[in-house]
């Protein structure tokens, strides 16, 4: 049990962990991880335009979303995905909601953890998710908090690519080769019904961040040839043997 | 050869690359790496005022702190040590001694590259070594640059600690754990005889970084017991199979 | 009716929105724009030092308040101003609050709305309002907000000039001329009787934003005679048909 | 009474003024100050991990972190020390603790405040404070809060050295010479138990802020021979009658 | 003449142009624009490394990126594009080249400029070019160069996007809907022979930045259908009657 | 001679100093200070546009803004004015030139100095005069250049008001009273012919810089009654023994 690797992604919508860390996710799985994915709400009123075009009601549309969120968690081999339900647009959670996640995040006890970047002016619920896994992090680290309980040790908050990077401040520090397991990858993004226009964004960019991996690891000197990549900016720094 | 691991590290004045890096170098030469060393001046004219408040001539001073540089990369088992002599306060490369860097490090050929932080108010020519040392990598990439030699693929290139980080803007995204080799970097800051007022204070650096890896391996919840360590700021993103 | 051009100012005070933006409320209502302004509190507590000395009661204060916000807003033109009354220092908004808000904003349907400058150490109630106004510019585009209704498009958010502008961190990517309405403007500022030590002040403000404006037009070589002018800092990056 | 010089320290934790301004507090002391220190939580359920270890409970927790605080606060000659008790991992503060803060506020009329760095990822509770300080701060300025009252001028806000000073983004502009008085700052720290791993640390600390004192105080051409300092960042700029 | 409208590029190797500015230049043609492009160097030495494997001399090099780049300048309709032929890796400007710019800059009298990233750490001849292009800006409004020349006026500076934008710091403000040219941008990029592998790379660019566009001007609800966009951001703020 | 108090100010071009430090110089001569400026050019090229328009040779033009900068310089009492006549648009030292500015900041061992902001993309001279007496500052302070000169120990460098503050990122940190010298700095404004258009400008800043230093020194709560102050951003850390 202590020697399981463990990794735990909190995804403010339903969809999010799918566009910006599916590869992560497969990638991880496939080399003995088991990753869980938490989200926080079913992104039904802000990231669900279709379906309310369609006349779903509310919970028509979170049962379609969470549908959604299922297969393409399944078709990147997830270890488990949770569902908070705790609503969207804004997204808020209270005192109990958050010692829920703590709940969450020390029974993982992940590796890494992945959220969203630190500022996005265009989604806040983004930003405010990962206030809170921030705050959970702590939280989670402390003796104090369920006294007996596996305290949490120091995790790596990774956050993965959002829309717009440019716009959001947000800086990539790691490039992850997923050429692997693209093919999952794409397969989760295909279960997104609802977001049909965003397929093709997202296999460019996974395609550019390629190139990128390529470029960083050596160019036409040497660089390897992935093909499909993910980004990813580091909270904290990194302790290493060498460098 | 191809199998060689090598580093480069390039230090304004002489004396730099011991307070900064000289876990660093102590520790990938205990890994098997061959660390060479780059001291674009001896930092005769700024960096040497007790040699100058005993009367020193130029030529004095210089051979003074070529003969402690030495002495500090035998210290840390440097593979090699080489001074470009190319005056300090201000240190300025024109394209010759820009192009005889680029020389060294293709002969080189780095794994990873060490240098100053990107500002510095207090002295302008760690900047400046900066600066040059991104400009040369850039030329050491290009393939139109004595062509047939070979070219440069893409090391990071990792800057040090400076004195007073915060004033510097300088924020590491790394620390090493030095704990193996704190005693030869202790011996080569002890070759330092006209800086001993830094002696302690870069011994307290170390035990302070040392905490600093601990709290980010684990802290109380089982972070690893570093004694020494030393910071990083990366300036290129990393390339990574797994996070 | 879809024809109609409108813009939205959220002022976290009821006087805010006049020493900041009133030249660019009379001047749109001059362009056939109809402007909505909303106070979301009075600045009753914070920003009417002079009625508080002499004695006035919370409900006489914010009663005066009013008359002169509406006073200015005439002086303006406005199409339009509402009083949320929600209190001052601190300004908090529950989440009913914000639907309100994201009524006005979904029943304007605004081709820019107008906010305060991302941080503000002097006065936590400025930040406050413009991390809410970004909030609920996302909850009104979410097609799951009170469904059926008009969502919002992808107005741009302009934050208009702080007091200190540079502790703020504000920087203003445009300067609209607001020499044709300037008299509007400073009968605007005169309905101010409580903060009569301001009027001076912002006067200086517009003739020194006419230099700017003159200078980044052309200055000697060409730049338009704005004599007083208004600057903004732009959140959202601009779409267009040419550079 | 007018001629009184006072000032107020917020800290989020029980301990954490004793690490990060033990010297200032111990210092104008003795300069004829009276510094308040208000502890908004003991720091009972994330500072106290050797007491959890040892099966305390939480009321234990926090009586014998109240008894090290009292003792450093002793040791230090701080005019007084409050416990405001309102919980950690996470601290909240509602709108009547947020009052009772301002009451402080106005009740001391400090010359200067010290709170914690603007942003702390590691620990929310931190950043957290210095919101409230900076938010408490602006209502008490306010004449229209609690009429009658003394309002509030316009101190200073510094924010005192956090752990890992890169990473929080924080840059020390005044270094406070505390060598007079660093046997007192040693003597709290010691009253701190249940944290001894730290004490070398912040040795280490003070040691080096010495060394920057020196240096920026004329280094080898004059600098004061200052061997222990500490750290401030203003928020706000100064108003002077001489450079 | 007076009434003409023109433009100027300033590009650091021949390619760049293209890549970053192929859709900006070809619009503002079509716009009735006369649109200069000049190549500080052919990127001989640093961007050709396909020809330098294949074993071409220097000149040889120079006149095949010389051929590219005028083939991919009349695929844009460009109105005139010079070559300064001033070398690269590093590219350095004494001042007679940089007089030599202000001269085209004075003849284009341009109602904007375009250049590059104002950092690059891949490839510092780039943010070289920037610093010379604002250096030459300011020369060229110099009523003392050359007196009795027309002098400059304020045009914008734009930067267009760098490869790996968020490790440039480079953020966009403005987007530029290139649908109707893209034709024109896709058969300029194709002339560049020597670097195929990057068609697919500025092709995916050019439709994510369609997609930033479409959901900056409305998003579903009522952004414009740009399937292809460039962006850039701007280094002086703009001025405008209308917000 | 040691207890002498002295100053520098470093002024890229004839005029700058009158605008940005007229009342600095002005107040530090009545407190006993000897002030001593350095204009590195007249500023002949790019900053005399009417002389110009007038069809002024080159010489007449430099004698005209000499005259101008010496009788404004007497105006404000200053100590010493000097020209290093380096040539303007763009301004340029040479080693020797450098050198030259480093005899001035030895014989004048300032308390502080005085320059323009880190960043100017109007005017590039500026930033380079900053980056110059940074520069000259470290060489100033070197114990090998000149052995047996007095070196220098570690001065303040205060960057002083640019036009348009916030496109420079010029932030200003302390507030200088003037309003004592007032009528000094105003009587060198209109030492000024040729830039008549920045009398005004200059007497509004000077205005709202009282303002900003009646807000930051107690505000309605007992803020002094400054009626023109002049803002400042410094670049090392002071060093207090009191905060």
């Amino acid at each position: 049990m202590t020697d399981k690797k463990t990794a735990l992604v909190i995804s403010a919508h339903a969809a999010d962990f799918v566009w910006r860390a599916g590869g992560a996710i497969a990638l991880h799985q496939q080399r003995g991880y088991e990753v869980t994915i938490v989200c926080l709400s079913y992104g039904e009123r802000g990231e669900s335009a279709k379906l309310w075009k369609q006349g779903a009601t509310l919970e028509e549309v979170k049962a379609a979303r969470r549908v959604e969120a299922e297969a393409a968690a399944q078709a990147l081999d997830a270890h488990d995905i949770q569902f908070f339900d705790l609503g969207d647009y804004p997204l808020e959670l209270d005192r109990d909601a958050k010692f829920r996640l703590v709940d969450v995040i020390r029974a993982v006890q992940p590796s890494f953890m992945l959220s969203h970047s630190l500022y996005d002016p265009y989604n806040t619920d983004h930003m405010y998710a990962t206030k809170v896994a921030m705050e959970c992090r702590m939280i989670a680290q402390a003796w104090g908090h369920n006294p007996g309980e596996k305290v949490l040790g120091a995790p790596q908050l990774y956050l993965f690519e959002p829309h717009q990077t440019e716009q959001m401040g947000w800086k990539p520090d790691v490039f992850l080769d997923i050429t692997e397991v693209w093919d999952k990858k794409r397969a989760a993004i295909e279960c997104m019904a609802g977001q049909e226009h965003l397929w093709a964004y997202y296999t460019n960019v996974a395609e550019n961040r390629g190139n990128h991996f390529r470029r960083n690891s050596g160019g036409q000197a040497g660089g390897r040839n992935a093909r499909y990549a993910e980004g990813f900016q580091s909270i904290y720094p990194r302790t290493v043997d060498e460098l």
